[in-house]
């Protein structure tokens, strides 16, 4: 049969076509003014995206680049910071830290969890330079606190920098960089902005950038300074990934409702996008009776699933892209054979959903899951999208409802 | 949410994205060998596409401008012709025969039926030019017996041309053009091969060549034998869409297993494709209580099913397309509001079919289908899907099997 190749990874995500097409067509050079025009109107619409009023960056690099660019921007040798770890991106932070020669806390939980605050608030009554955080730490399918994190560091009084790997939670769980006072806030481009990898992108909060011009660490590439005083003239410091940088034009244009399409969505919406795919594939792979791996803070970034008792989840992920071409990953490091992930970062549907489930049934039945019977899971995740659309209907027609009553108010929100 | 447009419709069908690349690339003149190289390779792989040793020729029309080509490049004013008609295409060939002068005989059969060939033959009693039907009626959702017909006019010693439109036919059922005798064989671009409309083919016989000789009707750009001419030479008669051609070109590549990818199609993989997705949609609908439109002969190339007693199937429509952005088709002409039609023709895999079936039942749900429950199409497409791939996988393993034990068979056909 026919089987077209679908990423269900939590990065690369599936591509946007309208993307796709503006990469292709993106032949200019990056010292002109069209280039000029297009990275303006870029950096703009990622503070849109991002939801901040601080300055966004972007690199030419992965994800892995901007974290570094954090580390060796706003730390010196010595300088005390505090990691909180629970999985493979978390352990990331301490590397970096480590290589850049910070004093290292960490503050860390078994896979699959997340932190207790207390924990992070008695880490936090020693001077720190900067604390190093995921959102949803891609390796487990965890969402940390990071608003909780933000609040501890408030009623502490330490001054710390709060620096939040964005990588997968941007787009997938709510953010608010400025409200609750985070410093730096880290994405990549193979993520809910649906492109491909070859561009991370960086919000930089005024504390941060006062912080740099103290901080002793070598940096040039990724001197975020420099690219500040380029970004203002509508260049970038180094060559720019120009083809990457027209399809995050395309796709922000997209998010944003701008381009045409049948639904605007936003930022929150992509989130609630997530949200949605991820309650239909909990409900599903839980009717299948399999285990949550994260089950007491999902992110609707992925769900990690566990596999049935003394089968190995490579064997799930093996069937699930040798029978459909339907790409999961297996987990990683640790995990590897123990767990399998399913995303829901970016550009997944409905039909992308329920088709993921289908294709998993049939794969329980081929592996002869316990107790598998078709439908269980198709069945869950069918009632869980009506009572979470029939919600949305409600809520906007409340909405409608609300803004007829005040048609001065529905005016002058209108554009 | 997130709605991805997704053609269900008996064309345009959805695009494989390597021939969209083909066509976006496909920046070349068409009076240079690098053309004449691209139309030569196209025209050979249509024959292996079509399963035949004719010619076989393309024209920049649609379909119905090969439907036209036929019946002004073989018949003259005043000449006998049987038109078999079930639906909207087959009226469309009495349509052109009258507009050309033919004296147009009709055998016809209610929307969603198929012939009865003894009515045939008892129409073949007398002299013909020329039998022109469907190989499926895209209106209805129909099957016909071509092979039936061929047969009754090798019984009957009527010399009468056997011209087949085979637009959404070719790719969806098996079409033994030279086997059973075919004289006419019709395709468009927009259908199983996977691109846009705009590019009709025709494989013709010996027999229909000899026929163009004495035929009086007026012909310039569809001069079927001006074309032959052009194409022995790697040329089109007139400016040929050089795009499409590209792009058919990247698709003929793809559906022959040449193109990468993980599976090895061709064309009798790709009409199984299409009969294992209107298998599962068969007993999708009929598990939500509704009835088939066309039970006796259904075509693979689409389902045509019938709405709920007193619901307008437009009604069904509309929601799968304001919900989910799934394209079907309602009824055409006399069946409007009166079915809807789900199309399984080109590019449509496992994930799409069962994705498909899910949005129905949220479609069902929402519009309150007597006695529906979450999970009864999805089950029943399920059941099919797992018998039919046990089956292909046995069938594989016997294969394999039978290899095994013959080792110079194997070798010979090892490439």
């Amino acid at each position: 049969m026919i089987r077209k190749t679908r990423l269900f990874t939590p990065g690369p995500t599936p591509l946007l076509p309208a993307a796709q097409f503006a990469m292709a067509a993106a032949d200019i050079h990056h010292r002109t003014a069209e280039f000029r025009n297009l990275y303006r109107k870029v950096l703009a619409d990622l503070k849109t995206f991002v939801g901040t009023r601080n300055d966004v960056l972007l690199l030419a690099s992965s994800g892995t680049g901007a974290m570094e660019a954090s580390v060796a921007n706003l730390t010196s040798p010595g300088d005390r910071v505090l990691v909180l770890t629970a999985g493979k991106f978390g352990e990331r932070w301490t590397g970096l830290a480590k290589a850049f020669g910070c004093d290292v806390e960490v503050v860390s939980v078994p896979y699959g969890q997340t932190f207790d605050l207390e924990s992070v608030r008695k880490a936090l009554k020693i001077e720190t330079r900067a604390v190093l955080m995921q959102a949803t730490e891609s390796s487990t399918g965890v969402r940390h606190d990071v608003a909780g994190v933000a609040r501890i560091l408030k009623e502490t009084g330490n001054d710390a920098l709060l620096v939040v790997d964005g990588i997968t939670g941007l787009g997938t769980t709510h953010l608010d960089m400025d409200g609750w006072g985070v410093d730096v806030l880290i994405g990549g481009s193979q993520k809910a902005v649906m492109i491909p990898p070859g561009l991370a992108y960086l919000a930089v909060s005024d504390r941060a950038w006062e912080a740099m011009e103290i901080s002793l660490n070598p940096r040039y590439y990724f001197d975020l300074r420099k690219e500040r005083k380029n970004a203002a003239k509508g260049e970038s410091a180094y060559t720019p990934a120009v083809a990457l940088i027209a399809a995050l034009g395309a796709a922000l244009d997209y998010i944003a409702g701008q381009a045409g399409g049948d639904l605007a969505l936003g930022r929150e919406q992509l989130v609630d996008n997530a949200e949605t795919c991820a309650a239909m594939t909990r409900a599903a792979v839980q009717a299948l009776g399999l285990r949550l791996f994260a089950p007491d803070a999902p992110a609707a970034a992925l769900t990690a699933v566990l596999p049935p008792e003394g089968m190995d989840s490579g064997l799930i992920v093996k069937e699930l892209r040798s029978r459909f071409a339907a790409i999961v990953t297996d987990g990683q490091g640790e995990m590897k054979g123990k767990l399998f992930r399913i995303a829901h970062i970016g550009l997944f549907d409905y039909m992308d959903t329920i088709a993921m489930i289908g294709a998993l049934e049939q794969v329980a039945s081929a592996l002869k899951f316990p107790g598998f019977q078709f439908g269980q899971a198709l069945t869950a995740a069918q009632k869980v999208f009506a009572a979470e659309s029939g919600l949305q209907r409600r809520s906007s027609a409340l909405a409608a409802h609300a803004e007829s009553m005040t048609p001065a108010a529905a005016s002058a929100t209108t554009r």
